[in-house]
């Protein structure tokens, strides 16, 4: 996918110093590349059970509700705390600084229902994680993570191992 | 559009207390909602000169990305102070309490450009109004709004008359 790659920008010291920062904004304001990236997205899901998407706040929900669409499911969205307004469960995890926490509705999703996570980056993968751990207390079955960029180097996939990921870019060590 | 409307949930006291919340989440988890609401935002606007679909963080990119891509075209994020890593222009707009900031990329568009400014929610208005001030600001010219749900008795319409603007639910003070 290196025409998609070709429209996501570096920006080094972002958002702090020593951090290169891949951006994915020129990507999605291209009509090709944000069709492009929702087909990536979704294709390899295709025939996998999927009867929800699963998006995380705040750039999980960019590309979520289309890849849904694309798929015919639902879109259920994972928020951060507070701001759902219906009865939640939680899952806490580490950032690199402190904590953070995302919550789903109770009644988001029907036991056996297979949710496919998405979301844009996968970096250390901690809230792909805390996303997969949601999924399960609800008694979903996870068809498999989709990511549009992935940062190798991160080893987000440690502790994933269970399910099926794909990412459309990827980013090794050579950047 | 009595089903899309059945699909929205009413939340008494959220976020605080005398507050009705319309909670869309039920409509997204929905495969036919989440087509139709999709289908509701970019139908009207299919032949008014759309050339980039922007949306509001958090839940304006919730529909924004998808509407973009049943236009054709990409999607420009507007997001909240210091998220967008490369040079913006920002909008400072009221609050109920306090103020807010948005903040759109400079190069996100191109002087002249048709720009769909969409959210899930008009309130006040405060917050589209801030957009269309950014929009203005690079060059671009308003196509229109599109929203999935409108408030009326908020008078969100006020200040906005120069631009078209379409609901594809609305609640009146009969709630």
């Amino acid at each position: 996918m290196s025409r998609l790659r070709a429209l996501i920008r570096d920006v080094p010291d972002f958002p702090e110093a020593g951090v290169l920062f891949r951006d994915i904004t020129p990507l999605l304001g291209d009509a090709w590349g944000l069709r492009a990236a929702v087909d990536a997205l979704a294709a390899p899901f295709a025939e996998s059970g999927v009867d929800l998407v699963a998006g995380i706040e705040a750039r999980g929900f960019l590309l979520g509700p289309a890849v849904a669409t694309r798929l015919g499911v639902g879109f259920v969205p994972m928020r951060k705390e507070g701001r759902l307004p219906r009865e939640t469960v939680r899952e806490e995890y580490q950032l690199e600084y402190g904590r953070a926490v995302i919550e789903v509705h109770e009644d988001a999703l029907r036991a056996g229902d297979g949710v496919l996570v998405l979301d844009d980056v996968l970096a250390t993968g901690g809230t792909a994680r805390a996303a997969c751990r949601l999924v399960e207390a609800l008694g979903g079955r996870i068809a498999g993570l989709s990511f549009l960029v992935e940062l190798q180097p991160l080893g987000g996939r440690k502790g994933l191992e269970a399910y099926r990921i794909e990412s459309a870019v990827q980013f090794g060590e050579e950047g």
